[in-house]
């Protein structure tokens, strides 16, 4: 993926780019500059792929031309960075891969800009450096293309994305990055105060009351690309600052928020990769657990649960007969697994992270005839029962699972996952988009022994289940969505509260005593007594949804200067101590 | 200034805004949501106008239509948020300073979408609300026009600074908020390392070494719209967060710098204020201070100094016998100054904040006289050469101060400023920039008893001048360079060093023991050994600069939630205390 660098403007050091420069230019003399890529002699001609931001252009020296000159290329080294000029002439031994490979330079000039040690990996879209090596010398990393270009496409997706919301009068403001710790949700970083000893700033965790302040404001559409910080023990692609893109609006419904930001990520698979994303169908957070088992389900394929209870129970298969739910999923044409195959399946779901004790399977081979795992338990008429509910053809594999309802639907979702991948399903290339709606208002904390808010506090109840909040809390459904893209969630978002009087019964079923809610959220209670819009909003986790259009597993690859999983950059080696006169200043002491 | 919602789509809750219906749209059944902003009862007819971010558009109720809709009306308090439906009508008494003045509309239906107590203040242009209540209800304050108007304004420069730089292929790449701290410069912000307990993380000052590490990654051009953090104590106009348009190129000289940016400027003003600036005249660090007593003199108006000593001195005037230097400025058309006018510039320059012991001065009458307030020293002849050297005609004053050289010239540019803001040079719709080049590399500094880079101490010194550092370290200049608008520093910056041994030789110069350096910025160095190009860059104050297009005197205002001098956000009640737990977790505790 070369660049084009269409406006550039000659200036001091160079007249063109390693990018630009083909037949179209012949005879004319130009000047380079870039890195040194690599080089080859051959006889009494040298040449070398010089190298910058927008593509690679060949050299060549020649020693009946000039000895000196091809002698002082020869000793350049990798990574050396050098100013060149000379003319474009075309090449005898054209490489068709790259826009400029048609053509080199015959240099007349050779400058030594600066050297470079040997890196310590290769610079090539494949590297022999180690994960630990390239962080450390990431911004060696960063010179790699596929590292680059992900940066480029993130550069082009943040520029996209402003342009559609600044094209709806949404307005960009900046919310203040020092605020007010609270202890709900996720652990804050706090910043100690010089100025205020003994009181602290926290980090946001998103720009949330702000943004409904500005509602409050009559802002009327707002949005900020915003870096967000969370001090969570890291699990494997969590960084401790992230990036949304964070959006509110006033005056509308549910309604407005899917078809405004419908609009934005179609645009965007259009306009950078491309793609026609097809419109976004949407369902109920209750139809995806039961027929997917995830809130997040990966659509880039069907496979979805069918319920077996009423015909596999009673025939004294005691695992089925003790389950509170049994479903299956057809894999279809896996009739053939081998033995081996569907042991790997088993063990698949027996790993810990899973946790299942088992699995069945019923095989509807191409001859027609119907095999189980439990055929002692089970008749060709029941199996019949089983192929028609699960709606097998001949050559397809049915796999079923069975346990607690909520267990077994994760369960079977992760094996779901693995067989679409088995199966190539997951083709990082196709896109499915889902909207995901009506989740739960609240969900039970087992740590705690309370309800806490799925989404957050300032969640709206769907007005019909206000009701329930008392007799039952987890039935309580909210104005919330998610927006989910190949089986991540890469956004959600709800309908605020904007009365005082929900917002604070709202805080009374969280377990906030009155005088907690006013001391946190006293000024976002007292803003809607002066007038509040009906308003709701949506956040989209920027760092995935780049790392999704960049086909990546993870998020770390779209992020320049990322840090590992212990939360320190390696490169900067970050946290580290600070000086005892810092510390005094800020009337603080580690005690270890 | 009222705003265009040209793209508006329709939603759930209203059909268009508060702004855009005209004459156009007669006949038109529309529905509308906003703020009640004021009503009026005229016997058996209720006016109400309706506000929202687009404009204000007026409501008629008509007893004679519907007693129970306009009683509804008459009971709508300020600020109460409605949405109505009705009819476009012409208005009889036409309002032609807005766009929605020649309409109304015939309400038939009215819904009460939120009450409001009273406000603080009046939510109109000109506000009877002081600063500190108008902060605590900042959300009621950015309902007024001009400080919303100056959000929108604060937004349409960020997409124009984005489009102007994408379209040079700058790449907008995030670098990370949480940094290493470092002592060098202003005092940090630090953030405590839960997962690394006893290390801190540090808030940015500014990006410098990551951007330059993008540099030696090859990204050729980047830039960053992004928040900035120094902890100290707030002067007036000082934030604790901050934000900077944040630039590096490659392969440049600081010429390439100043063409690209001096465009970026200009065209904002084009765009932005729909004002031409001409090119932007430059002059040296030297001369600036030489003519102006400033490194950011406001250029609006010329008034320069006139250097004195050579017919002033050895006329027994003590003054001005044992003064370093003797300067003036022409105040033009200011000879009818009276005493009294004369004695206010004398306070003026005699308050302590200037502290200049007195001022001279000396009028050239209508009449072709000359008359000094030093006339016992100075005969006709002296003052007729004075005249000729300071190019003053009939009706012009002279303003003349000694001492110091340093300090005597600090005094006049005050002085000077004063003269300018009287003379009404100083109109904030009019615009004067300004490149200051070649300033100093190194400024002394009495505290530390050391010299302290003046930009920082990644800036690269004047190649002639390098030899000096040894012998006259004060004289060396570097490749650095600011824009300065109406007198205010806008941006600056300068070309790096990109060469581990003279990064070195800095640091030594700045007092860094080798151990120092290698740990602050050690990693910076190895990178420069790794084939770092020439490069070089600027940052922008987004604020001082959204403030200077606005007109405003202070950078508060073009903040959407700025914190006041004790750094303290009044609405959120922030710095606060956290939870022991928070600060078990974290291995610190308070000594106060």
């Amino acid at each position: 993926m070369y660049f084009c660098f269409s406006k550039f403007s000659k200036n001091m050091l160079r007249t063109t780019t390693c990018g630009a420069l083909t037949l179209q230019n012949l005879g004319e003399n130009v000047t380079l500059c870039g890195w040194m890529q690599n080089s080859r002699d051959l006889g009494g001609m040298t040449f070398i792929d010089v190298r910058d931001r927008y593509g690679i252009t060949q050299l060549v020296f020649n020693m009946n031309d000039n000895i000196a000159l091809c002698e002082a290329a020869r000793k350049l080294g990798r990574e050396f960075v050098i100013k060149v000029s000379g003319v474009v002439v075309e090449r005898s031994n054209k490489n068709l891969e790259i826009p400029t490979g048609e053509i080199e330079i015959k240099v007349t000039d050779l400058e030594l800009l600066n050297a470079s040690k040997v890196p310590p990996f290769m610079i090539e879209d494949k590297t022999d450096g180690g994960d630990d090596l390239r962080m450390k010398y990431r911004y060696l990393d960063l010179r790699r293309n596929p590292v680059r270009n992900n940066m480029v496409l993130r550069h082009k997706m943040a520029q996209a994305v402003r342009r559609y919301l600044d094209d709806l009068d949404f307005i960009e403001v900046e919310t203040p990055v020092l605020i007010k710790s609270t202890p709900e949700g996720a652990r804050d970083f706090v910043v100690p105060s010089r100025m205020n000893a003994g009181e602290f700033y926290a980090l946001p965790q998103s720009p949330q009351t702000f943004k409904q302040l500005l509602m409050v404001s009559g802002f009327d559409r707002y949005f900020q690309i915003v870096k967000c910080f969370r001090d969570e023990d890291l699990r494997a692609d969590r960084q401790p600052e992230f990036t949304q893109i964070d959006c509110e609006m006033s005056f509308i419904e549910q309604e407005d928020i899917l078809n405004t930001f419908e609009g934005l990520i179609r645009k965007l698979f259009k306009e950078i990769r491309n793609y026609d994303l097809p419109e976004v169908p949407r369902m109920q957070y209750a139809d995806a657990m039961r027929f997917y088992g995830s809130d997040k389900p990966d659509t880039r394929f069907e496979m979805r649960f069918v319920e077996l209870n009423d015909i596999v129970k009673g025939k004294d298969f005691p695992v089925f007969d003790a389950a509170e739910l049994i479903i299956g999923i057809n894999a279809e044409n896996c009739a053939s697994y081998t033995r081996k195959q569907l042991d790997e399946l088993t063990e698949f779901v027996k790993r810990p992270q899973i946790g299942a004790t088992g699995l069945i399977y019923m095989r509807h081979n191409e001859d027609g005839s119907l095999k189980s795992s439990v055929d002692k338990f089970y008749s060709e008429e029941d199996l019949k029962q089983w192929s028609q509910r699960m709606e097998t053809k001949p050559g397809d594999l049915v796999l079923l699972m069975a346990g607690n309802t909520d267990k077994v639907r994760k369960q079977l979702g992760e094996l779901r996952l693995e067989m679409g991948s088995r199966l190539g399903f997951r083709d990082k290339d196709k896109f499915a988009a889902l909207w995901v709606l009506d989740f739960p208002l609240l969900e039970w904390d087992e740590e705690s022994g309370r309800y806490h808010a799925m989404h957050h506090p300032f969640t709206s109840p769907k007005p019909e289940d206000i009701a329930m909040l008392d007799t039952q809390p987890g039935e309580v459904r909210a104005n919330a969505y998610d927006m989910v893209v190949n089986g991540t969630e890469i956004g959600g978002g709800s309908i605020r509260i904007h009365d005082r009087e929900l917002q604070a019964l709202m805080f009374k079923h969280l377990g906030f005593s009155k005088e907690e809610a006013q001391k946190q959220f006293g000024f976002l209670m007292e803003a809607f007594e002066f007038g509040a819009p009906p308003h709701g909003g949506i956040a989209f986790g920027f760092d995935r949804l780049c790392s999704i259009f960049a086909g990546l597993d993870t998020i770390r690859d779209v992020i320049a200067f990322p840090k590992n999983n212990s939360g320190r950059d390696v490169m900067i080696d970050t946290p580290s101590l600070i000086d005892d006169k810092q510390m005094q200043e800020l009337k603080i002491k580690t005690v270890l």
